[in-house]
């Protein structure tokens, strides 16, 4: 089947640069090609109407299933009418494809109105996975579906399930996106505050309630005839059976609890394996994929509440709902009992013995026991010229204009700081009362990786600018996943590093740092290209919450042209025409 | 000036195509150099909180003022956070600089954000213009401001004034832009209705009334401060002196009529002189520009209203007002009497008598006598698949992403429709009883004209879809000036050029087309570049309403690397580089 689609590409002679790729394609798995259609509609996400971002005319985006070894071929067009756009595949690694990894001023030059990009990638790992809008706040506008990457036929899975659920998870505005920038980058600063819904697979009801009929609330109950695009969308089940419940968060700030009324056995998180626990609720935090296991062992008479609710910030939003059908009942059975209660949001401790839990499944390969390069990260909220920023070690990462991975690897003057911005922070600085911190500034500076080094890194929470108090941030690495060696309240201490979990931690891609805490991770630079590393909280990052690493760029072979097709690079492709 | 302006670049070396640009640059006038941050920003333009278009942190975006013969180098630094842009200078004829008319898809890629694309032209000939986004639906998210060009020192209008006063108008909607877009490239069409307020330079007011103490409104009295952002400019003036009112109308939609309690004397249409005559009001149409005189012989014990109001569609807009302020009274005394009354909208006997008016003075180049080519373009609603479309002769326009200017200039395969447009349309076509037009479709076709072509368009207006109506169009020619040579009512017939006027046609770069009429104009092919030719409201335009023509692109010399960078036109600056 690959041989027939390469001769087919081969002959339509799309753009040169496709031929390369199709003959340098790795031999296993087959390509499958997606269209993608990228543009702005009406949607009622949550029964409110709205302009969303939507693919292919729906919103959330189409689900990509593969198979691990797959070559995905997305041929994304633009057709936002003057905005760029790029798509992010969240927790495939991109071995060998830097530029596919759809970051906007990172991996590639945003893709312009009308214009097409082909992303060629291959998926070569089974796993939970999503893909999402890395511009702006495209993200936070609907940009967004899930990408399930099957074993390869013949192999087997860690655990057994009978069947698969689905869950995209996110949070819902109706303040516009351009408000919400807007509103980020004034002075005064305009926070954009809580969702008004939280969306189960892009559905969700603000103006109703599924539950009105149990629990006390003073919205009426939801009418649906089942075809509004803000019904829920109905899981069913079989009594008696185990199905595997894939979970991802493409929150653009909320932090979720997510509760079924079953007990739930954690087995995959971030597309890897995980010692298998089990827990009433599961804590997720946005970019965050998971699979449970769910035995329908309750009561066949009955249906049950999928439950989302907030956890971390004070919430100001609805549990987002949906209802889990034993097939022995109608759809329409509402649950008899009210949903679950979402844990208190500022229970930490709950949180905590919740993700501390995580440990490798037996098999997952080790960490290196030695670091040949450590980074302490320090989180802080800081007053930039006015503005109001996240920095790391006193820089906010404003993303230039020109990508970094062709500016980086052709020497692109001017294109973002040379600078290289700091390993550490101040040894006296104190979390709990932070300075004024008058030197935080905006930067571009890269971190530079040669190939192989292995990098810690230490996240370090603090106090935010005003109050007495310090935010959960979620942290997302691309390119790669990291061990997670631990975590502790308060400053990191150097005798920390005794506690470190270097037996099985588990290997993860998100990671999250508790308030006042700090959390250690270890990658190996091993895949040439350039990376983000950021807070996955929407306007975090756009506030400069966010490093960028450039690892090993001598190695990167192979950039398509339309990667650069944006500003002063045009000279970059001069240049490499003759070269 | 010029001198030392142009070594102070070199020393800069900002680019390369800077410095032939300085070296090349004409020897009359100096160089005026301004710098345009575009951004959104919040703002009150009608006392409404809404996310703006601003440059420099203002809406509208400063006055340029310059002197025939200068060179205007704006620096634009687009700070929009994932949308590109475009500035055009309205009523600027670009000679021998067709890249910098602004007009994305057309004569340059969209300014990428985070990029800044230096436009650099000369004003060559005095008059009122004004500039505003050529991208999307950005000019109506408040991408505009004035451009004055003065008569070089020590040469003479061709009328007497004492003073100056400068009014910008604009219209002004609470639905975002974005929204606007969305419906109207959705099935079902959704229609941006009409604006919420009328804005003089900027300002209008929506939930009060400035003159709620002389009319009937349910409006409550404006109070302001003065210092607000949606408190109208007040214009002073001195008993007894003459005064050249300088109006641009920058509307996205609306047609307008403009009274201010005194007799006005039209001078000045787009740029060129005309005959002078004397009228109560003036209507302007979206993209016109004229200055009048105006005595102020009133009692200079009161103080009067300056009013428009909408004409040409059934309005549903409050009048916008300000006021004249006689300096022998405060600035806070308001006029005694009601605001003129805004002639009835659809009284198009009225609006015709006040356009049939316009000639040229004595003295203004007159029309060659002969055309080598004519086109006879049909205006037409359509439905094309389904979505509402404006379309010429069957053609509803559809701007390709890569610029025709450079992809025409250097046969960029592909981006563009090479099939040419239809010059003419079926002879049967009953324009007050249209068929239903299957054959309309979308298509980014171009009109190829040589060197000085001498070509007449007859534009001819017809009933939309629905009902029977015929909306009025104003047309706008970018590159160029034409001579008016007629209107007339109906479908336009061969004997009618006999009707044409070549003695004193007024040359513009507007015309309106009356509803069921037809309107003709002529003007020589003599700026080598690729030129839009449209309906000047807005979303017409969006819809598809305009055309494109591209003009002996041979003579066309320096294109900068930046107007070309975006897409494929990467391989054209390989080309450049090599030939």
């Amino acid at each position: 089947m690959r041989k027939n689609n390469n001769i087919i590409m081969s002959l339509r002679g799309i753009t040169l640069w496709c031929v390369w790729l199709c003959l340098w394609e790795v031999s296993w798995g087959a390509v499958k090609q997606y269209k993608f259609d990228v543009q702005y509609m009406y949607g009622e996400p949550d029964c409110v109407e709205q302009v969303v971002i939507g693919i292919n005319g729906h919103f959330p985006g189409p689900t990509i299933t593969a198979e691990e070894g797959d070559t995905l071929h997305i041929i994304l067009t633009n057709n936002l009418v003057t905005e760029g756009t790029v798509l992010h595949w969240h927790g495939i690694r991109q071995y060998g494809t830097p530029w596919a990894d759809g970051t906007a001023s990172i991996s590639q030059c945003a893709i312009a109105p009308g214009q097409t990009f082909h992303y060629r990638f291959t998926v070569d790992r089974a796993g939970t996975y999503f893909y999402h809008g890395h511009y702006g706040l495209q993200k936070t506008a609907g940009l967004y579906g899930s990408l399930i990457v099957n074993l390869a036929k013949g192999k087997k899975e860690a655990f057994h399930y009978d069947g698969e659920l689905n869950l995209l998870l996110s949070d819902w505005w109706h303040k516009t996106t351009l408000e919400q920038e807007v509103g980020l980058s004034s002075i005064p600063f305009r926070w954009v505050n809580e969702p008004q819904s939280l969306l189960i697979n892009g559905r969700g009801q603000y103006n109703c309630s599924l539950a009105a009929n149990v629990m006390k609330t003073s919205l009426s109950e939801c009418k649906f005839r089942g075809n509004e695009e803000c019904a829920p969308q109905i899981f069913d089940v079989h009594p008696n059976k185990t199905y595997r419940i894939r979970i991802a968060s493409a929150t653009s700030l909320a932090s979720l609890n997510l509760a079924i009324g079953h007990r739930l056995v954690v087995v995959e998180a971030d597309g890897n394996y995980v010692k298998p626990f089990t827990v009433d609720d599961i804590d997720i935090y946005s970019g965050e994929t998971y699979s449970v296991l769910l035995r329908t062992n309750q009561d066949p008479k009955k249906n049950y509440w999928i439950s989302i609710g907030v956890r971390g910030r004070k919430p100001n939003t609805p549990q987002g709902l949906t209802i889990l059908n034993y097939k022995t009942n109608s759809a329409t059975v509402l649950p008899t009992s009210p949903p679950p209660i979402t844990p208190q949001w500022d229970d930490y401790n709950r949180s905590k013995t919740f993700t501390y839990n995580i440990f490798g499944l037996k098999g997952t390969q080790k960490p290196p026991k030695y670091y040949d390069r450590r980074l302490l990260l320090l989180n802080t909220q800081n007053l930039v010229r006015g503005y109001t920023k996240w920095a790391i070690n006193n820089v906010s990462l404003t993303l230039p204009s020109i990508p970094y991975l062709a500016s980086v690897k052709f020497n692109v003057n001017g294109s973002f700081d040379t600078k290289i911005p700091p390993n550490t922070f101040s040894e006296g600085y104190d979390i709990y009362n932070p300075p004024l911190n008058p030197n935080a500034n905006t930067g571009s500076g890269v971190y530079m990786f040669q190939l192989n080094q292995v990098v810690d890194v230490i996240l370090q929470n603090a106090n935010v600018m005003k109050g007495q108090n310090s935010e959960i941030h979620p942290w997302h690495l691309h390119g790669h996943d990291f061990w997670v060696l631990g975590y502790g309240d308060g400053k990191f201490q150097q005798s920390d590093e005794r506690k470190f979990n270097l037996k099985n931690p588990p290997l993860r891609n998100n990671v999250v740092v508790f308030p006042y805490g700090w959390t250690a991770l270890r990658f190996r630079a091993d895949n040439p290209g350039v990376w983000a590393f950021h807070c996955h909280i929407q306007p975090h990052l756009y506030m400069g919450m966010g490093v960028v690493f450039a690892e090993a760029l001598l190695n990167v072979k192979r950039i398509p042209n339309q990667a650069l097709a944006c500003g002063l690079l045009r000279n970059v492709s001069i240049h490499k025409k003759h070269n």
